[in-house]
């Protein structure tokens, strides 16, 4: 699809009709998932995908009975790691083995030491972050795909955390149910031009 | 552009070559930033476009002289807007002008009650991640239209906002250097699926 048609046709599906994407081609979302960029290319986040129905329904609970939680095909809980240390110890050596020149790989050394010095609360709001971008990709791929999604932030994320079993160092920060949307897409608006731009 | 041609030719640019883009270019640019979905479609931000180059020069200075900013066509500051009370208060009318149903307006009233009780510091981190979510909209814009871009979050946001004489609700949050590229997209890599998924 064109990425301006994903744009426009996308939007927060309210209810899906509980059919199951194929698996092939949730594969083909989370690769597209993949590629999404993020700061260093530190890539801050994981993605627990939850398709089993009674899991669903238990989280549902702790995301206030939004329908989307239970209709939709698989649920992508997108977690924050607040592990610094640990990602950027694995950033340096894959940077290399990908083939980055030694010289890209030490100003991303130096830029990693400069920003361990962030408080953990500023690190956790950093890869937050990172992880919308993430999610861009989720919900603009699945309507690439052919289906639809809904980002979700009202939910919480101890309860998920306690029910999916998340390590320690994860924080679910943002969920994106996909499925076949049930309901129909309501009219797309947003603020004018004037509004969006600083005079 | 197809949208997965895009995801995968877009790269972080680290130096442009100087060469202007088209006005009617920045505006369709603008327009695809413009359709970024963000919580409750409240759009808790504002861009700045700075394409004068005496600006560009003196921002530069408060970039770590990352070659990006001098070198870009047109820099796009995102701001993350602070002002939660204020947006609330425009959101709802506007929705309702939108021919929003008036059910869904009760629904996003409601969370939205239920939000602004969230502490400043919260509400600051949400509208920040907001903003990438509009910024993953810019990037994947840019090389649709064909020119490069490069997310950049290194930079002092206290002299970015005083340079550009920022209004006070709105924190610099992300910065969009967009131009044509004087460099060569690097290797491209992230980590394998088995490290984005929980088990």
């Amino acid at each position: 699809m064109e990425f301006r048609e994903a744009i426009m046709r996308r939007y927060a599906t309210k209810r899906f009709d509980g059919r199951q994407i194929p698996q092939d081609k949730i594969e083909e979302l989370l690769e597209i998932v993949r590629w999404a960029p993020s700061g260093l290319n530190i890539q801050p986040w994981r993605i627990k995908v939850v398709s089993n129905a009674g899991l669903k329904e238990e989280l549902s609970a702790a995301a206030w009975d939004e329908p989307q939680i239970k209709s939709c095909s698989h649920l992508l809980v997108f977690c924050a790691d607040t592990d610094y240390a640990g990602l950027v110890a694995k950033l340096l050596p894959a940077m290399k083995e990908a083939g980055v020149p030694e010289k890209v790989c030490e100003i991303v050394k130096g830029i990693a030491e400069e920003m361990g010095h962030m408080p953990p609360a500023s690190w956790l709001t950093y890869a937050k972050c990172q992880v919308h971008l993430a999610v861009s990709y989720a919900i603009l791929g699945a309507k690439d795909l052919g289906f639809d999604s809904c980002p979700m932030t009202h939910f919480e994320p101890d309860e998920f955390a306690r029910i999916l079993e998340i390590p320690a160092n994860l924080v679910p920060t943002l969920l994106c149910p996909v499925g076949y949307a049930a309901d129909q897409a309501p009219p797309k608006w947003r603020y004018p031009k004037e509004d969006l731009l600083l005079p």
